[in-house]
């Protein structure tokens, strides 16, 4: 163990501690891709890094003797395949190494696992351009999204899993003397305490944040001493096998086996998630992506889960400042990566009596929704804003969801098209379909429609909206929720009643910052509070199940 | 509500959150039930108060419009019915007024309920030896356990609990001001979290130790803001009511709703746990008792559940100080309360070359059998010690378990007996029964033999012992296990193997100190590892899986 790696990182692991009790605005890795903070050549040389991957064997990873090599990725910029190679490993394989690493990296103290595992993020921070340009080339988001969200915001919910997990294993004493007065004498006995590690964990990734979704999981069971299995989506691999190897190199240079640290990519012809998360052996699962998969994972006897599936995400609007303002913000939240987002809102309940505004104005219903179908038609057809915004579809049946909406009991009134990419001209597109549903028709809104759809809901009052918004995400799920409204009171029952159905709330949001975004070390990510998931990024429940608290005691030799 | 209730306790839970982390001893209630601390005539008010309550109703609750009257308790020292009547109550009654409950106890502050739920701790305190004297006459315990286990240890873990639950809410802030620059300008968000309470809790109690394995699960959901149904077992009622009656009480003194906390007695003729336990509205369940039961628990969809189940418990004796020292230790653990302990040891793995002495000697197997056989029978026959250690059986059942142990593939070396208690001339006795039983003989002892029955298994070597004792705790669990060496290499070796096997170890127990025992504030019971359960007495995954995090945020007015 190279020791001085504790030295470097503490600063960095103290800081993240303390924004966690804080959550005041705290960032480790810079977001903005600017030369002056990556490098002059930061950009070109992350863009070239990336294609001299693609028609090759992905050869940075350090497990040994692979069965074959295999992979599946294409580009939805380019809907062309990448062609890139990964190795095969077969499940009892990757199970029955990543047990073995087991027993040396849970004998790795919880601060220097920390402080390797900040070093594995630093060296990730070198790539973040060549991450980059893969989570665009297998996700569709646009450029500056897979920057900063394959980028430095995946790599500082990391160090928040590693910040959390470190704090909690070391708030108790590793040693205490324990003396209890029993009149004539005392009773003394010494005491230790171990954070004993669960065992071999699992991380199944999604297709659409293979970096964002995937390492908190990741760092946080490798923080309280698990070796990790990364089972990416099989159309989102790179990203995250970038960051794979990095660890894997990190763990070699001090000694320790990367097989600590493996990756696990599926068979050309099978599928191996269900293999490995029904291996006896794995002890943790994290999972993000859909409902019926994630309940599944959550059912599975002997294993302690952590998902994040799918929600029904709402927008409430009572009352206004200023409704242009409102309608723009959300055009941009629907647009965003065209709603493949699990924050994204889908569900926008409006009074049929309209909306108040602070002049003392009510704008009909029918005004509110033109304002929003206008705001969504602007910003989709601007073409410095549109395409950067929309990105690209990543799954061709998201395409088809949002072309036939038939099974939405309503009417359309923004229909979808394709959208010509400056850059990609082979892009797979589609801007966001807004359809008028009545609150009767529950069936049409009550369940996920992933992708740029949009249903404006008519509802009796504000009354309704706000029931309606908190059944949908207690039976359901929701991740997030965003709700306009001047009037106190209506507020304080809004953070009431959406409270209870575990569902954060944004309000008033207008200008720069949107209900999609969640910020580390200040927003927790998915509540675990409804069905849209048991995680949250990252209170402490996400790292303290991942270990047992175990005691010894010995009477003091007298 | 009564503000300074805040004031007054505020130094006890500082004390005692002070002491979860420094876990060396202590104790906010003396467990010493002497006339110096509890007053001149405490123990003789208790046991007239005790008295008084026999063949009456038992009407110092405040739950109103009971359906009938109901209770089957019966003395295992008299062998007769206490004939105390509680209120009886429909299942779907129960959870309504619990429902109704919620929506008042979820808005009192997390500092308020702490010092609520302290204040009906002090007036437990007032009532510990009524609580002693129930407790004798419907669990068999002799007198010093009834009064410490259910007395000062039981609001010990209550009050750790409620210093565990107030600090997890209040270990992140309630309102932050979030600031983050975006170059040109800032962006400014003012966040709030709140911890949202689960809802109804449901605490299923067990028939040894009727406020012990309550109060925990109890005062952890009620501090956290849910409103809880306490559901004793039929045999063991009234310890419980009394603490249910004074939190009530101090609800009702601060204006709140008294069925916050609710007593849920068993009709005569029908049990109700399961009714309560599969309303979708119970969230959060905690249980103690059976495997089978607890298994049918954790099962339950939707739920939150802490259990604790049953164990085999191991002692592994390699090389020793002094054999008679540990012979007498290991006998007191085997009679205390006639084994009817979760924490009490059945399985005791000696190698069949003998135990090494720190003379250099080597004492054979069978007379370290002989030994311990001896050290049982001295006790047991004490006629100052025996009746006071053992009790009275509890369960008709468990006498049967011990007189007919057919089922053991093995050699009785101590054949169990009726003991005369000398102020019970009726009491239900037996005295531990000891088998020889060879470690091929797995079936005979890998399961819990629930009351004094010890099973002395010969190993090949101490390697056997422990991945013998590690197998059992991993397949079938285990709450406690004490082991004897005075080789720090084997140590460590078992410190690891049991460590993995998520349980406890106590080495070189001799004197006034036994693995039975587990400390308030300093000692995990049941550490959640192992099939024994998944509840450990207090780690903060106790008390942190009863509410959720939910943030709200809005830009700054500007």
């Amino acid at each position: 163990m190279k020791l001085d790696l504790l030295n470097k990182h503490q600063d960095a692991l103290n800081s993240a501690i303390k924004a966690l009790h804080e959550r005041t605005f705290f960032a480790h890795y810079p977001e903005n891709p600017s030369p002056e903070i990556y490098g002059e050549n930061a950009d070109k040389d992350g863009r070239e890094k990336y294609k001299s991957y693609l028609n090759e064997k992905f050869s940075e990873l350090l497990q040994q003797d692979p069965e074959q090599w295999v992979g599946q990725e294409e580009s939805p910029f380019e809907q062309q395949p990448l062609n890139i190679k990964y190795p095969y490993f077969a499940p009892e394989t990757l199970v029955s190494r990543a047990e073995e690493a087991y027993h040396q990296w849970r004998k790795v103290k919880p601060a220097d696992r920390a402080a390797i595992l900040v070093e594995s993020l630093e060296r990730m921070k070198e790539r973040f351009f060549e991450i980059a340009y893969a989570t665009m080339h297998t996700t569709g988001q646009a450029y500056m999204m897979s920057f900063q969200a394959s980028g430095p915001h995946a790599a500082d919910r990391a160090l928040e899993a590693v910040a959390a997990g470190f704090e909690e294993q070391t708030r108790f004493p590793e040693t205490a003397e324990w003396e209890k007065p029993m009149g004539k004498y005392n009773l003394k006995l010494n005491k230790t305490w171990k954070a004993v590690p669960k065992g071999v964990a699992l991380v199944i990734g999604c297709s659409t944040f293979p970096t964002w979704n995937t390492v908190p999981g990741m760092y946080a069971s490798l923080v309280t001493g698990n070796p990790v299995i990364v089972k990416p989506h099989p159309k989102a691999v790179l990203p995250i096998a970038i960051v794979v190897a990095e660890v894997q190199k990190v763990l070699k240079e001090n000694g320790l086996n990367p097989n600590i640290c493996q990756l696990a990519v599926d068979a050309d012809d099978h599928l191996i998630t269900k293999e490995l998360a029904e291996n006896p052996k794995v002890k943790l699962i994290d999972y993000t992506g859909g409902t019926e998969f994630g309940n599944y994972v959550e059912s599975l006897p002997g294993k302690t889960t952590f998902t994040e599936k799918t929600g029904v995400n709402s927008i409430i609007i009572d009352s206004v400042e200023d409704m242009d303002k409102v309608a723009q913000n959300l055009a941009f939240s629907v647009s965003l990566y065209s709603g493949q987002m699990c924050t994204a809102p889908q569900n926008f309940f409006i009074p049929e009596g309209g909306v108040k505004t602070a002049a003392g104005d009510t704008i009909s219903f029918d005004e509110v929704v033109k304002k929003i179908s206008d705001a969504v038609s602007g910003l989709v057809n601007n073409p410095k804003a549109g395409p950067h915004i929309l990105g690209a579809i990543q799954n061709p049946a998201t395409t088809e969801r949002v072309k036939d909406a038939s099974s939405i009991k309503g009417k359309e009134v923004l229909s979808t098209c394709e959208l010509a990419n400056p850059m990609f001209a082979n892009a797979r597109t589609c801007t966001p379909v807004i359809y008028e549903v009545d609150a009767t028709e529950k069936e049409s809104y009550s369940r996920e429609l992933f992708g740029p759809i949009m249903l404006v809901i008519k509802t009796k009052d504000t009354n309704q909206s706000i029931e309606l918004a908190k059944e949908m995400a207690m039976n359901y799920g929701a991740i997030s929720c965003g709700a306009y409204t001047t009037n106190p009171e209506i507020k304080e029952k809004i953070m009431d009643e959406m409270g209870l159905a575990g569902t954060p709330v944004s309000f008033n949001l207008t200008g720069g910052i949107f209900v999609n975004q969640n910020a580390s070390f200040s927003d927790f990510h998915v509540t675990g509070g409804n069905p849209a998931g048991n995680a949250s990024f990252t209170n402490p429940e996400f790292v303290i199940k991942r270990f047992t608290w175990v005691g010894f005691r010995e009477p003091v030799a007298g």
